[in-house]
């Protein structure tokens, strides 16, 4: 197992510490805290997000419409850094205990533990070596804990300053629309204060939602006491002494008004425990948490280590990232930085949920859950929108009201909607979880497909739907967005499929909506021209001015920030894949050829300024056949954050492209699909690979496909039948070897 | 001649001191002061605006853009309120001098005076009239002037307060996308000082633009010299004097430094010298001014004295609203309110311009003069949306930026290009002024043609344009809207005609660029629908979902503050005429068949909530012969104002429906047309009426046009063949009679 990602610098630089603040961060789905320098990082200018986040924990900023025509969005809510809770120095005579040159960063995928490490030497002569260790566990959902070791070759005097407080701010960046705009205070905090236990309390309250949030902290070093005080409304411990080896620990918990009643309590206790257990424990614990998620993706990959360690490294993060807790969704950027604002956007439906689907349903479920916890919200949405019925979930979001300032690329994009559904009735395909179904799934579903019918029209073209913007941002507003229409036909068809099949019984007006649903779905217009043999993006895409992306120069990508959206909008150009998404997530709406040449078309003009766009890619030229080209997007894609090839891991990470990339293995290599009647796989060993192989959980069946040389081998837990390249094959405990 | 607008009132209340603030306000399209009362309200809680305004003097305001895309405009220019010149208050014995109930409102369009006058009995038994005159002079650009006859029937005390001062600000109302969202202080003040001559001068800076303006203010009661203060920043006069009758006059004069060089004492000069030559002299002198404007309109009407006051009314406005120093413009609201800030729109070249061009061409060409003024903004403007050549002109703007905070229902309206083309290719057609072309004509309409080149794309349709909103808002961002494809196709094709009839010689280079610019415009795309047999609005508008408009309550207009943007993008609703005023201005480009039935596809559907529509309805059931209705939509566009059937007056005129207005008389009723080869009427007379006659500016040459039941009467002042209903006719002095 390829388990680790290690790197070590020679020297610090600013634009390194800066993303490594992302890459290297520790979360668990509630909590995350970027992996700062505890110390800071001295001269050098970085900068630096000091952040701690709580998946789901959000304030409200204005956001005032430069026109405010009705129904805009003029309020927001935005992810709130919570609290300074790494501030850790150590000294030796005044001379900080600091890397000034060569040091190294490691995230251990199997133990969860994001560390770092170097060595000095100290004027004295003394030569001293750091480990610093930091972990969010799995299975204790506010903490989070820090240990530090300190060895020297001699006896040397120590002195540790630590604080714990909540005067911090957010990250404003006002030259990028991707990033929040103005600086803004966003807690009201009351006077720390220490526990009779010395655990000091940092209690807060965002200003505008009004969500309490407390921090507790307890720092300790075995061989010695701090003397504790509250400064300048910081939380301050003092430790002195004189060793050759010290062992600094401290222990973090947060809790929040929205999952705790009593926060200050549960997170003094969870403080008082976590440090009770001890550093060792927690480690143990993620472990053994962790040694069953690998087992549970039954991931190995021979023959590209590369690939094999990102292909881990971007399920642990998607683990990091995911809410747990049916309250939260998974943010754009996980809880790893404040870009997009901490909002939950489709990608999370359309390319990372899947694998939650396929590894960890009961993550999937949850994520379904926190989607429908905002239905109500959806509806109101849609109302303001001037639907009839129906619901139409927000573009992006925190708490569930729309968030998105510029409505044409955002409120439009419509195909949110279709996002949640696919995901239902894929978490339904593999898990057959009626009940879910029954209780929430079916009801979301047929608020969709009214929200679809409201919005589209008969004509003598077939079903239409006018006016959303397509998942290409490059081209807003417009009429019969392919994908949109695949995806509201696909809805409305399955969603009158699903009621029939799990409802035990069915009104007569019920049964007459379903008639309609399944009307408009038998006659949506899906845009293709027949002279260039290709899906047609929208109504009017294809009679739109070609560019010549060879002539636009690198530094003018994304395009977005250097072009006025009139232009993108007037051109053959797109941001990332739109009808060739369409075509892989429905081909059943496509043939082959169609296929074939769409992807040519398109792929000529997509610029992949978004990171949604070359897994995508990736994907469809996998099924489509063309191996070379899927490997080369699959590892291109595979780079965006670990090589920072977008320049902007800093502000967090891409989690839809860790799913996408992941996606890109399991079936894009693998071929795996579920369908209506159950799985397949139509699975490729690409050149190069001796075997790889992944397990995904069927109906809590866990089916496990390994591929080599001498083809593919299944086996599950329990016996079914499942189709390999088309063929029906029983499989069973026993593995089953097959030609591919 | 129907001359003057007079109201009188029983008791006062909010809504007509607000609304009779803007119908009776004094401009003379340099200064523009709202007519509140002197000495406000009492107790009435009015929106008073008490503005003073000078065309072209603006300030700059953050307009922060939601979400921060690439090219949007994040600052905007607004028209500033600059001072209060207004404020004069009379009492006896502590008594004030003010309506309490019945008061009369005048506005003299022979004399240019607004006057208000009432009549009150003093506690001590007398009883006291007193008359408010005010008057902006059209031939000294900065004065305004106040007089005020006070008149009792016994000699009584009457004490005098006025002030003048710079502590003003604009008025904000957040929830009204038309007005500006937050009060702003925009001045920055000197303090006033008194000149020797008791000239009180206030001096003021606008804090972004940097623009300097003065007020200096003389006030004069012959019978006593007042006491002079400056207290809390206000120039106070104070009068005491006991009398029967007591005339004040107030002088009041505005510099700026845009038009210059030292305000300060052009304002002091400006005031002392109309001191020196008093009311009566200005009264006289604006009686000339607005006799031979008279002249020059040779309106004439009998038959409807409502919709004669009304005309004339409207002719009035727009001659105090219009710009006449080739610097500034005519405003949506001329200087007559804050509505829409102030700023210069299509509005006037289409529906305001032609007028000026028919009657007063000198003020047309100025119109012209500003667009030239600010054509390299326009040049950048086309750069920064990504243009490589051409100009592309602000959708909105006072100094030529522009200032459309939500782009696709602002700087996507590129079919104010082809307003500017239209308004200059009808210049010269009506005064073949080729110096004007030459110097800046031409190359305006090159530089639009330009444009249209880089915006279109050839496809087997023909030369298309994507990506544009057309007149009508409740559609944005589409492709082919026949408003402006029509507009391009006629715009090439005169630019290149004009650039060979006019310029001495053409290079093969400029050769090669007309003969683009007549293939795109004999190529170009006008969609168009065979079985509805109409002109279509755009590629996709027939296919939208269609809107019973009886279902919309009268509170739900206009729809767009009480429906979401996408709601009416998605529905078959029109905020105003599109494809109709295409067909009005463009008619070669249909056959009257089509017109007839796009008119009737069309207006079913039209709200007309702007009050741009209704006017051009009018024009085109004239136009297609259906005089009832064209008629019926005339007669309620004249009410916009006088009746305020927009509920909005308040906020300024609207200086487009009034032009609209005259339009329908003239090209409506007359049937005015000026072509390419000379000028042709095709005159009806209205059930009623029993005759009506106006003049036109043909080539220096006036012609006059009286109707009656026995035919048209037609004469110029020098021979010429005009057109009247498609036949050739030689007139010349004397009148010559025509069957119609």
């Amino acid at each position: 197992m390829r388990n680790v990602i290690e790197k070590t610098y020679d020297s610090l630089d600013a634009a390194t510490l800066e993303r490594d603040e992302t890459l290297f961060h520790s979360a668990n789905g509630y909590l995350g805290v970027r992996a700062v320098f505890e110390e800071g990082y001295g001269e050098i200018r970085a900068r630096s997000v000091r952040g701690a986040y709580i998946n789901g924990v959000y304030d409200i900023v204005p956001m005032p419409q430069a026109e405010p025509l009705f129904g805009l969005v003029d309020r927001k809510q935005t992810i709130v850094n919570l609290a300074e809770v790494q501030d850790i120095k150590f000294f030796s005579f005044g001379h900080p205990i600091a890397p000034s040159g060569r040091y190294s960063r490691k995230l251990d995928l199997g133990s969860g533990i994001s560390s770092r490490s170097f060595s000095i030497e100290l004027p004295s002569g003394a030569m001293v070596e750091a480990v610093f260790e930091r972990l969010c566990p799995f299975t204790r959902k506010g903490s989070f804990m820090i240990r530090v070791r300190i060895e020297s070759d001699r006896t040397i005097a120590i002195d540790a300053e630590t604080t714990h407080h909540c005067k911090v701010t957010n990250l404003a960046d006002a030259s990028d629309p991707r990033l929040a705009s103005v600086v803004h205070s966003f807690l009201v905090q009351d006077e720390p204060f220490f526990t009779s236990d010395g655990v000091s309390v940092c209690r807060s309250t965002t200003k505008e939602s009004g969500i309490r949030v407390v921090s507790a902290v307890l720092d300790r070093i075995v061989s010695a006491s701090p003397a504790r005080a509250v400064e300048d409304g910081k939380a301050v411990n003092r430790f002195s002494l004189e060793s050759g080896s010290v062992i600094f620990e401290r222990y973090v918990a947060f809790s929040d008004s929205r999952t705790s009643s009593d926060p200050e309590r549960d997170a003094i206790l969870a403080v008082l425990d976590d440090s009770r257990k001890g550093f060792e424990a927690a480690v143990a614990d993620q472990k053994k948490y962790l040694a069953n998620f690998w087992e549970r993706t039954g991931l190995s990959l021979e023959g590209d280590d590369e690939l094999e360690t990102a292909l881990r490294f971007n399920l642990f993060e998607l683990l990091q990232s995911v809410g747990k807790d049916g309250l939260s969704h998974l943010a754009a950027k996980g809880l790893s930085g404040e870009g997009y604002e901490g909002h939950y956007f489709w990608d999370t439906e359309m390319y990372v949920q899947p694998i939650f689907t396929y590894i960890m349903p009961e993550l999937s479920r949850s994520l379904l859950e926190y989607r429908y916890s905002i239905l109500d919200k959806a509806r109101e949405n849609a109302s303001l929108l001037g639907h009839r019925k129906g619901a139409l979930f927000p573009w992006r979001t925190i708490d569930g009201t729309e968030c998105s300032g510029f409505f044409p690329a955002g409120t439009a994009q419509y195909h949110i909607d279709g996002a949640v559904a696919y995901a239902i009735i894929e978490y339904y395909r593999m898990t057959g979880d009626k009940e879910f179904m029954l209780d929430k799934g079916l009801e979301m579903l047929l608020e969709i497909s009214r929200l679809w019918m409201d919005l589209g029209v008969f004509t003598k073209r077939g079903f239409e739907l006018h006016d959303v913007t397509g998942p290409d941002e490059y081209t807003c507003i417009v009429n019969n967005n392919f994908y949109t229409n695949a995806s509201a036909k696909f809805d409305l068809a399955e969603t009158a499929k699903l009621v029939r099949e799990i409802l035990p019984s069915i009104s007569e007006k019920e049964e007459a909506e379903l008639r309609e649903f399944e009307r408009a779905s038998a006659s949506m217009f899906l845009p293709h021209d027949e002279e260039l043999g290709i899906d047609l993006q929208d109504d009017s895409f294809i009679y739109k001015k070609k560019l010549d992306l060879a002539r636009i120069p690198a530094s003018d990508h994304p395009m977005l920030l250097h072009y006025h959206p009139l232009f993108l909008y007037r051109h053959q150009v797109l941001k990332q894949a739109d009808a060739v998404l369409a075509e892989l997530l429905y081909p059943q709406f496509s043939d082959r050829a169609t296929m074939i040449r769409s992807y040519g078309y398109y792929e000529a003009i997509t610029t992949h300024d978004s990171s949604l766009s070359k897994c995508v890619y990736a994907l469809q030229a996998f099924a489509l056949g063309d191996i070379e080209k899927g490997y080369s997007y699959f590892s291109s894609s595979n780079e965006i954050d670990l090589e920072d090839t977008h320049g902007n891991t800093r502000d967090g990470i891409h989690t839809a492209n860790m799913g996408g990339g992941y996606l890109a293995f399991v079936k894009g290599i693998g071929g795996f699909r579920v369908g209506e009647k159950g799985v397949s796989f139509s699975p490729i060993l690409p050149e190069g690979w001796r075997s790889y192989s992944f397990s995904v959980m069927y109906k809590s069946n866990r089916i496990t496909l390994k591929v080599g040389k001498d083809g593919a081998v299944l086996s599950a837990e329990r016996p079914l039948v499942v189709t390999v390249h088309g063929r029906d094959v029983p499989i069973g405990k026993e593995p089953i070897v097959v030609e591919i």
